[in-house]
């Protein structure tokens, strides 16, 4: 007999929101992937092209943690056709002392939406100017609202940009954000003009071309790129991993594969090899972030295993502590 | 707003039970492995020494199925010592349409001891002579018992002999099985005279040196060998692989890694590149079976995804049908 808690979408939005908690748990998870023997085997990937679909599994042990999450990310890209979301999933919580099956998440993608947002306002804390006011987000989706959002909890934000390709889509955004945030948010279609003046430059689009090009950029700014989760995904100009001061990867790994690094390393900017920092050494003291005022820095973010099991793990405390969720038993 | 049905392992021993349709079910599966462009990566695991624990998760899309199962399957070695079972599990069921999860079946593992004995079954079925009355089972836990209940459903098996190395435990499964099965079954610890005078011999052991030699096989025997999941493991001598008439994998692939194949490979009698029947081949007609009464044959079931996709899906259909399970919405 297994006893589990299921929790739902509204049970999760109860108890885990995009706050200074939800960043703290991230932080934990990328320090504990920098300095802990943490397991994350590569992702288990099915491909059903006859329905235009994929599904991606990931999993990660971080020693520490009590529970171990297996997130099931299906994306179907025919489903807005039938008026359903392309991307949904679920999260398996399981001890790490006893593999039993301890709390289902039926998220739809919920908290993979948090830790992604919280895993930005991270490398803003480490990285970016601490008296940085204006933000500029690329995209005009779910994940630009929230890196916003997550910006505000770390840094003094008092203005953003919202560029976006399409005019209307950028300005019901920006106007979104003015009502939520209380703060001053404009709209862009031009990216030279979206980074100008920006202190906190972030990217959440599905880009293949890099939006921002090298002569854009300047001293003091910083940039975190969490768009590309993809080889032939790019919204950064190699170039300007090249000049920026410093380069911090949330798993070097995965970057030298995915993320913007890989294009930098094909383009012949950095080599295959080099030496690159990882944002929870940077957390832990073992690398430096920032140095100056004038740095450029550049965080590139693709998405990991340990954030999964870390805010899955925080949502089963929360539910246990809030007493909320269906207890079955099987 | 996902809608999902809840499984609870009650739920699932109530509408899927190891009879003519379970085996009907796999059999389709196997067949569509061998001939249907079925998608089966290869297996996620995770290791977690720290507790003596690992995780394999394993999924298949079948075409013509419309659902295809995640399964996740923990072995935590340490359980016994706290009262627990070593191994457990669930599996995900989504639309192979839209990804979205249509059910989830909190099994514990039990729909995977009906998929794996009823694999035994439609290797009888295809391989063993159809006048079979004489079973051996190799093993006396839960796959020993389902192994010899699932022969029955296929072959007119009037007696049996269950060995183990421990005695006790032999007769101890030998009576269990007499009172539930009606038939004479007596209990072996010596190997050859377990096998002397079987027409059907499946093992169901973790062994790692061969439990059979190839001195103790006679004219007209078939051999399931299905309790090697793993390249260590190994129940039957791999002499036993060349002198039989007939060698049938359930995934060729599989088998050249795991189960008794390779075994046969590494010790030089069989060449590394050698054609290999599978399963779903000799029941599609695409490949014989067996030929002759005095034909030996060797099954070797490593375990398939296909064949979990297969057993989800059947459940869920009677869940649907019967009205069982708990929706739940999220």
């Amino acid at each position: 007999m297994t006893r589990m808690t299921i929790l739902t979408e509204a049970d999760l939005r109860k108890i885990v929101r995009l706050d200074l908690d939800a960043v703290a748990c991230v932080e934990n998870a990328f320090r504990a992937l920098a300095t802990l023997p943490v397991a994350m085997p590569p992702i288990l990937r099915l491909d059903i092209p006859e329905h235009n679909g994929e599904v991606d599994v990931k999993t990660a042990y971080v020693p520490g943690i009590d529970g171990f999450a297996i997130k099931i990310s299906p994306g179907f890209f025919d489903n807005p056709k039938i008026g359903l979301p392309s991307t949904n999933g679920m999260m398996v919580l399981l001890s790490a002392k006893t593999g039993l099956v301890e709390a289902l998440l039926l998220d739809n993608g919920y908290l993979t939406d948090v830790r992604t947002a919280a895993a930005g306002a991270v490398a803003a804390k480490h990285l970016a100017r601490p008296d940085a006011t204006v933000a500029t987000i690329f995209g005009a989706g779910m994940q630009a609202r929230l890196q916003l959002e997550a910006l505000k909890l770390v840094r003094p934000i008092e203005g953003a940009c919202i560029w976006a390709r399409d005019r209307l889509k950028a300005e019901r955004t920006a106007a979104e954000l003015r009502e939520k945030l209380g703060i001053a948010v404009r709209a862009e279609t031009d990216a030279a003009r979206a980074v100008t003046g920006a202190d906190i430059i972030v990217t959440t689009t599905p880009s293949t071309e890099p939006l921002i090009h090298a002569g854009f950029v300047t001293a003091g700014q910083h940039i975190t790129a969490m768009g590309s989760d993809a080889e032939h995904k790019n919204e950064i100009a190699p170039a300007i991993l090249k000049l920026a001061d410093l380069y911090v990867a949330d798993s070097a790994k995965q970057t030298r594969r995915l993320g913007e690094l890989h294009h930098a390393i094909d383009a012949g900017l950095i080599s295959a090899d080099a030496d690159v920092a990882e944002l929870g050494a940077v957390i832990a003291g073992k690398r430096h972030g920032r140095r100056d005022a004038s740095d450029i820095t550049v965080a590139d973010l693709t998405g990991t295993g340990v954030q999964d099991t870390a805010i899955a793990a925080l949502a089963r405390d929360r539910a246990k502590a809030a007493g909320i969720g269906t207890v079955f038993e099987s």
